[in-house]
């Protein structure tokens, strides 16, 4: 299916295909918002993916024009395919080409104190834009969906969102380019949102959220109108203190696991005279017990989270991470391990920013030159400075510095 | 059904006969938000509605209680069973007896840019209670709600509800003790509504809004999250800058219409820790045409507007006004007019304040006396004079005027 078939009124995806999320069948993987699961030891199949969803392929072709455009090398997540797919990103290419605005768009549902590694991922990618395209950037945190969807009250949830809110600002956002907000805190504070909000809730039925989210009748009818608030931040005039009342486009880095709200979105927003937002999708960062699952952050031990102490990073990954080795030495050392489905070496190839140690690292490890326990040793040696490093920076994240982040005002942009 | 059943967890009403409104079978009276409609000439039957309902009857006990209490006779609106249904109107009464805090609660759909006689009538005993109690007061403008069902823009309807707002103040509404606010503009001007939205939103599934509204698979998702807008003002911290963090009960007058979103409000209020808000219901004010459907704003011959000429009004009752007269003045001489379906009569039942002249007026028509081209000079002369005085009011309501209504700040009271 083609990036621009519509059916239904909902690109790429019959509402009869995404019924009950997006698993075509029972052998499939099941990806949606809230549920990823997967058969396979080396996890979700990204290519079906990709057809089920009906985007498309963050290809060599394109990551040739970024360079290109860009002048610059890309990033080693957009090199290595951890972001693999991805929704007009040619036009976002060509609006930098011309000189023309846009801006960026990421967020986090927060639903508890402390992040993990895998959530940094697409604020890596999203801090890296932002240096490199010179944009506006705008995050939202989901302290709505939270109450909505965990037992969590509101006021821990909007709680949690600051708590949040400081570990991404400590990755070394822009503050004068970088607005951060979360929805049951903004939404008091600039109608414009609520407004946007309206304008799209007029233009999806429950028939369509019942087809993209697999919502049912005995579901809070706050889900149901929850998508239109992860959509609005794409309507740029709900930031008219950024934008005044003009139209831009945005790009969006996410985990593929969001797109059903931004195919929605991409539905509504040409009704409403908004571009289409541009998408860009990661894969699943692997929990430490392998790439079946996404982590979870109410899982101690399934995932390195910022808060860990380089003690907890070495005994998780030694203990809990998931091993594409041998089971005898001398077996690993004919056969080698399997870096596909190796968490120490997808931790590496999601953090070891060196491409050629990297490739010296899978070399020996897939022909059985290092053995198990090297490569976790290598993991924990290079995760441990980059957490500790965080919460170095995340200790200057001082409240006032949240704050200014988190005031609507005038960003700077060229 | 006495008021405390609680069927599927909203009272006084399963969700199988709440299923497409409130009809119960197709001979009987409709009865939704939305949708008025009766059979009979007279118009609803009202007796039959508390029961469907599960309200309780405005009757004399609690009239005389009423006048006990407040030590003044009751509102010829309450006293007329203009106002004929009540939900907890005792417990209202006996926070007064112990001077405890309440507040009132009403509201406008603002989809015409010119209100009509029968839209006053919730205002009007609104302002009467105001009066008479002395507590705060909070009027809702649901523009979002008209944004969802009609089609007019985002920015139409919240115009729409400035201009009907006007009016409202023209009624004489005491500005230290009264917020208006419309949804689309508060909205972003107080996070504390949003949070209170989500709040009911989780409480709340499809299914029961389903019953409660007749909402259907193919409703956009803003009317089916629409009802926790409506039901919000119910909870005192939705107004922090005037109730603090205090859960104080209110008290909503509101046409019987209405009910559908208070019960839901009453479902929930308590598992929120609030006090379920308190109800007086009214009668439908009948068409020109007749009583068997409400006025509608969009036909101009259906209704008396506040914005028509003395001549408008002249020509209106006498050509459009549905008449309880006989064939010929020798019959009317004889048997008398038929004050059930008069629509002259029940314009004076609900604008005639002297109860004295109300009684000559229908002793003399319904005796055959007065003839009906004489009941509808009556009215014409009754009505002119209120509408030409409302006229001159609201040429004083300027903008700052407005806006002093509707900024969010302290009210007081005692």
């Amino acid at each position: 299916m083609s990036e621009n078939d519509a059916v239904n009124g909902l690109e790429g995806l019959s509402l009869q295909e995404a019924q009950g999320g997006c698993a075509a069948g029972e052998e499939d993987d099941y990806v949606d918002p809230w549920t990823v699961t997967s058969k396979s030891d080396a996890g979700i199949d990204y290519d079906k993916l990709i057809k089920r969803f009906g985007s498309s392929k963050l290809d060599d072709e394109i990551l040739q024009r970024f360079e290109k455009i860009t002048g610059k090398p890309c990033h080693h997540l957009l090199r290595r395919g951890i972001f693999f797919s991805h929704r007009d990103l040619h036009l976002i290419l060509s609006l930098k080409e011309q000189g023309k605005p846009f801006y960026l768009y990421t967020g986090r549902g927060p639903s508890s104190e402390s992040m993990h590694l895998g959530h940094l991922v697409p604020f890596i990618i999203t801090k890296w834009f932002q240096e490199l395209f010179d944009v506006p950037l705008v995050i939202q945190l989901t302290d709505d969906e939270k109450a909505l969807w965990k037992d969590i009250k509101v006021e821990e949830t909007m709680r949690l969102a600051r708590e949040n809110a400081k570990d991404i600002i400590a990755l070394g956002f822009d503050v004068r380019k970088t607005f951060i907000f979360s929805n049951l805190d903004f939404m008091g504070k600039c109608s414009e949102m609520y407004q946007n909000i309206i304008r799209i809730q007029r233009c999806v039925t429950f028939n369509q959220v019942k087809g993209i989210f697999g919502f049912g009748d005995s579901d809070v009818i706050g889900k149901i109108g929850f998508p239109a608030a992860q959509a609005v931040p794409c309507l740029s005039t709900t930031f008219p203190f950024i934008f005044g009342n003009r139209k831009v486009q945005c790009l969006v880095p996410c985990a593929i696991d969001q797109d059903p709200y931004f195919r929605m979105t991409r539905d509504v927003a040409p009704r409403l005279g908004f571009p289409k937002p541009a998408l860009l999708h990661s894969t699943f960062f692997p929990a430490l017990q392998g790439a079946k699952s996404k982590m979870s952050a109410s899982d101690q031990n399934s995932a390195i989270f910022l808060t860990d102490t380089p003690k907890q990073i070495k005994t998780k990954i030694n203990k809990h991470a998931f091993s594409g080795g041998r089971d005898t030495v001398e077996e690993h050392r004919s056969l080698g391990g399997n870096t596909d489905i190796d968490v120490p070496y997808q931790l590496l190839k999601f953090f070891l920013e060196d491409d050629e140690e990297l490739e010296r690292v899978r070399v020996a490890y897939s022909t059985g030159q290092m053995l198990s326990g090297e490569i976790k040793k290598k993991a924990v040696e290079t995760l441990q400075p980059i957490v500790e490093e965080h919460q170095k920076r995340r200790k200057l994240v001082t409240d006032d510095v949240l704050n200014e982040f988190m005031t609507p005002r005038k960003l700077e942009f060229s």
